[in-house]
C-alpha cells in the first residue's frame, strides 16, 4: 500500500507523456476558474515549472474544486494532453483530485501576490513555498553537489573537521561558547574563575571559526583534502553580508605553492558557477528575471551593467585578474575615486588594509573582472601564512567578486618550523595549546597550501540575491535563532 | 613557478607508464637499504598502495638518503621501469631526491611497527598517515560522496538546516549550551534568572540534535530533501557507540508513507555499501584483512561469520527482514536466551522497549538479516511519529544492522493537526514554541515519512572498525575535544 505513485512535475515537463495517465501531487499555487473549466497551477518544488491542471467540473465536485485555493495539497490523477495554451508543451486533464490538505485562505500567509523578502523571512518555514526561494534553495543545492564532485573527481577527500574545538588560535574572542554548565551556578575554582574541568569537555570550549588547521593535518596525510561544514562568527553585525552560522568549503593541499593554490581556486570557481548555468537552466532564468526586476527600481548608476545569467557566464569563461597587493596600492593611490577624496578611507601608504569600497573599485571599475590579489603585508594577515622573501609579505591570496567583494580567501602556508613559531610569537599565538599543529613542521614537513570560499556568498552571486539572509534556509543572526 | 608537477601515485598505479620519467611527492613509510641499493616505499595519501623509490647510492647521496627516514617528506624525480620483485608492476629508478621535510626517528611518534588504536587516537593529528586510518578516512569520503550522488540522482535537494537552534523538542535535556554571556557575571532578570534577552540570540540556544522538524519544513515546498550535517549530544557516555558530535543524513519526503520511506532506506544503504565495494576496492581489502587479524584474537564464538567484504556484499545483495514490533516481540518471548533468562532484560509483555542485546539476537542470531522493525507501541517513541489505526502503535522504523544495531531511525510523521497537538499535549511538547512546525500540518499537509542515518554507524559498518572514534578525524566525547 505504497503511497508514493506519483510521477514529479519535472519529469511531465521532460517527457510530456501524452495520453498516459498519471499521479501528481502538489500544491496549488493558483486557480482560476469559470463555469465551464478550472485551471490549477500546480507545484511539487520538483521545478521552478507549474503544471496546468485542466478540471471540468462536471467530473471534479465544486466542492473538492472549492478547496483547491492557494497552498492546498493535492493528489491529481488524469491524462496528459497536448496544451492547448502557450507557454507549456502539456498539461493534465484531472480524472479525480483529492484534496491531501487545505489551506485556508483566510489563514494562509502566501497569497498569490508579491511579498516582500522582510516579509518572507519572518515566516522562513513557509518561504520556499515561493518561486524565489524554491529557486534559490534548488540553485543552492546544485551548487553544494557541483563542490563534492568537484573535489571527488580530482581525487580530493571529504573530511569533517569538528565543530566543537578547544583551540581559539584564529577565533579572537568572537565565539561561541559551548557548555553544559548550569550558567546560573557553575562551578568555580579556588580563585573564582569558573572551573571549566568541571565542564563537559573539562576544558573551554566553542564553535569552530574555521576547519583549517585540522585540514592541514589532514592534508599532510592524504596530500588533498577539503571540507565542507558550518563555521560560525558570534559578531554583532547586522548586515546583508554576515550570518552567525555559516557553511565553509576549505580544501587544504600538500605540495601546493601560491601559484598552485590560484589556479585551483579559479579553476573551482569557474566549475560550479559552469555547473550551475549547466544544471539550473529554468531557475536561473527566472532570478535573472527577477533580478532585472529589481534593478529597475534603483538609480541608473547603480544597476549591474551585466544580466545574472551574462554576468555567471562572463565569470565563467574569462580568466581572473592577478596582481599583488603593492601593485593594487599604486592602482588605488592613483584613481580617481582616492585623488577627489571619494573614499571614506583613501589610500596613501603602503600597508594599508583594504576596505570594501576598494576592492569594489578594483573588480567593478577598474578591471570588470574577478581579481586575485596576492602577496599582502604580513601585518594585516594571519599568523599561518608563508612569509615571502622579502621579509614583509606573506603569500596570501583574497579573490574579490563583483558585487559580492571577498568570496575567497587563502594562502600557502608557513612550513618552516622557525618561521612559523617566530610569527606566533610575535603574534602572542599560544604554542603549547597547538602543539599538534607545530607537528606537522616537525615531521615530514612540505609546502603546501589552501583555500576557504564562504559558501553562502557563493549561492548570493549565482542566484543574485542581495542578503545572505536569503540563500541560507533559517540565518542565524544576533537576535535571529527561530525555527 | 608552480610547485605541484608531482604525479599521484594512484595514478602511477594505474596506469604504470614504463620508461616515463615523473616526479612523485610523499612520506617515506619504510626504508630498506643494502650498501647497493635503497628501497623506500613512498605513501602520498592517495591510495593505500605505497610506491617503491629505488635509490643508487652512486646516483643519490648518502646524506640524503640518511634523511629519507620513516615520515620524511619526499619529492622523488625519477623513471619508471618494470618491477623487478613481485606485488607491483612498475617502480621507480630515482633520479634525483630532494627531503622537503625530515622526520627525527628519535622523536617521530609513527614508526614501522604495530601501534594500538588507543595509542592512535593520543595523536589523532598524525594517525591518518598510518594504513589503517588512511584507509578508513578514504572510505569515508566515498561513502560520503555516495550519499551526496544516490540523493542528487534521485532528484532530492541538500538542504542545510540550523545547528544552532532554540527548540530543544527533542533535546531533552542532553543538548549544549550556546552562549556569549560572561559566565562568570552573567546577566539576570528581576527574578534572580539568567537573561536570555542578553545573550546573543537574544533567547536560550543550544545546538540542534536533529535536523528532521527543518527538513520537514523544506519537503512540505520540495517535496524530497535531505540534510547531512553534524548533530550533537550532551550525554556523558563513553562507549565505544557514542560521540558528543556526529554526522546524521536525515532524507524527509512529502508523499512518502511509512512503506515508501521503508523502500527508500533499504534503497539507499544498498546503494552505498555498493559504491564502497565499487570504489574503495584497496582499502576494504586491507581492511578485511586487519579486521581478520583482530578476530583472530577473538573467543571462537565472538567471531563474525563472515568477512568484512563478504559481509558488506551479502548486505548489498540481499533483501532486509521486514517485521513488527509485534512480531519480534514474539519470536523473542519464545527464543532461547529468553527462557533460559540470558537476556539481561528478559522480555516478558508487548510494550517494552528492545535493548541492544534483543536486536542483535533478532540481527545476528534469529534471521541473519539486516532487520527492519516497524510499528512500535507509541509509548516508546516520538512525538512526531504517525499513529496507526489500532491507536496502539506509530509507523515507525528501526532498520538494525549485524554488529551496529540500529543504524537507522525513521517514521511516516503524523500529518493530522488535531492528532498531532493532542500527541504533544500527552508529551508535554510546548506547542508556543513550535507554532512554525504546527503551520505545515495547518497548511497544505501531506503524508510525508523521513529517517535519519548516523553517519559514523554506517563508516563502522564499511570498515570494520569496532570504535565509533576511529572512524571520525577528532572525535568528540566527555573530556575530549583537543586538536
Amino acid at each position: 500500500m505504497a503511497f508514493n505513485k506519483r510521477v514529479k512535475i519535472k519529469t511531465i515537463l521532460d517527457e510530456s507523456p501524452v495520453g498516459k495517465e498519471v499521479t501528481l501531487m502538489g500544491w496549488v499555487r493558483t486557480k482560476r476558474s469559470n463555469k465551464n473549466v478550472s485551471f490549477i497551477a500546480l507545484n511539487d518544488g520538483s521545478t521552478i515549472t507549474n503544471y496546468q491542471i485542466v478540471a471540468d467540473p462536471t467530473i471534479i465536485s465544486e466542492d473538492i474544486l472549492k478547496k483547491c485555493a492557494t497552498g492546498a495539497c493535492l493528489k491529481v490523477t488524469g491524462t496528459v494532453v497536448e496544451s492547448q495554451g502557450a507557454g507549456q508543451a502539456s498539461e493534465l486533464n484531472a480524472i479525480s483530485i483529492q484534496v491531501l490538505g487545505e489551506a485556508d485562505p483566510e489563514k494562509y500567509p502566501l497569497q498569490p501576490k508579491r511579498h516582500s523578502l522582510e516579509f518572507l523571512r519572518e515566516i522562513a518555514h513557509l518561504r520556499m513555498r515561493t518561486n524565489t526561494f524554491s529557486a534559490v534553495f534548488r540553485v543552492r543545492h546544485a551548487l553544494a553537489f557541483a563542490v563534492n564532485k568537484y573535489f571527488n573527481d580530482k581525487g580530493f577527500f571529504y573530511i569533517h573537521t569538528p565543530i566543537i574545538t578547544a583551540s581559539d588560535a584564529e577565533g579572537a574572542g568572537e565565539t561561541f561558547k559551548v557548555t553544559t554548565l548550569d550558567l546560573k551556578n557553575p562551578p568555580l575554582t579556588k580563585d573564582g574563575d569558573i572551573d571549566y574541568r568541571e565542564d563537559f569537555f573539562e576544558r573551554e570550549a566553542n564553535l569552530t571559526v574555521s576547519g583549517q588547521l585540522e585540514g592541514e593535518l589532514a592534508a599532510m596525510a592524504l596530500s588533498e583534502i577539503y571540507t565542507f561544514g558550518p563555521t560560525f562568527r558570534a559578531e554583532n553585525s547586522n548586515t546583508a553580508r554576515h550570518l552567525a552560522e555559516f557553511w565553509m568549503i576549505e580544501p587544504e593541499m600538500a605540495f601546493y605553492d601560491a601559484e598552485d593554490n590560484q589556479d585551483l581556486a579559479e579553476d573551482f570557481l569557474k566549475y560550479i558557477i559552469q555547473y550551475a548555468l549547466d544544471n539550473c537552466g529554468s531557475d536561473l532564468e527566472f532570478l535573472d528575471k527577477r533580478l532585472a526586476e529589481e534593478e529597475k527600481g534603483k538609480p541608473q548608476d547603480q544597476r549591474s551593467e551585466m544580466g545574472l545569467v551574462e554576468k555567471l557566464k562572463f565569470v565563467a569563461e574569462n580568466e581572473f585578474v592577478r596582481l599583488t597587493y603593492t601593485e593594487a596600492i599604486d592602482i588605488l593611490r592613483n584613481s580617481k575615486p582616492n585623488k577627489k577624496k571619494k573614499f571614506a578611507y583613501l589610500i596613501d601608504e603602503w600597508g594599508a588594509d583594504l576596505q570594501s569600497e576598494h576592492e569594489r573599485y578594483l573588480v567593478e571599475k577598474h578591471f570588470k573582472k574577478p581579481v586575485i590579489l596576492t602577496d599582502y603585508p604580513k601585518e594585516i594577515k594571519s599568523f599561518y601564512m608563508r612569509q615571502n622573501d622579502d621579509g614583509k609579505t606573506v603569500a596570501a591570496m583574497d579573490i574579490l567578486f563583483p558585487g559580492i567583494g571577498e568570496i575567497v580567501g587563502g594562502s600557502q602556508r608557513e612550513e618552516r618550523l622557525d618561521v612559523l613559531t617566530q610569527r606566533m610569537e610575535e603574534m602572542n599565538i599560544p604554542q603549547d595549546e597547538m602543539w599538534w599543529y607545530l607537528d606537522t613542521r616537525r615531521f615530514g614537513a612540505t609546502p603546501h597550501a589552501g583555500f576557504g570560499l564562504g559558501f553562502e556568498r557563493m549561492v548570493l552571486f549565482v542566484t543574485g540575491m542581495s542578503n545572505i539572509r536569503d540563500v541560507i534556509a533559517f540565518p542565524r543572526t544576533p537576535g535571529n535563532a527561530e525555527f
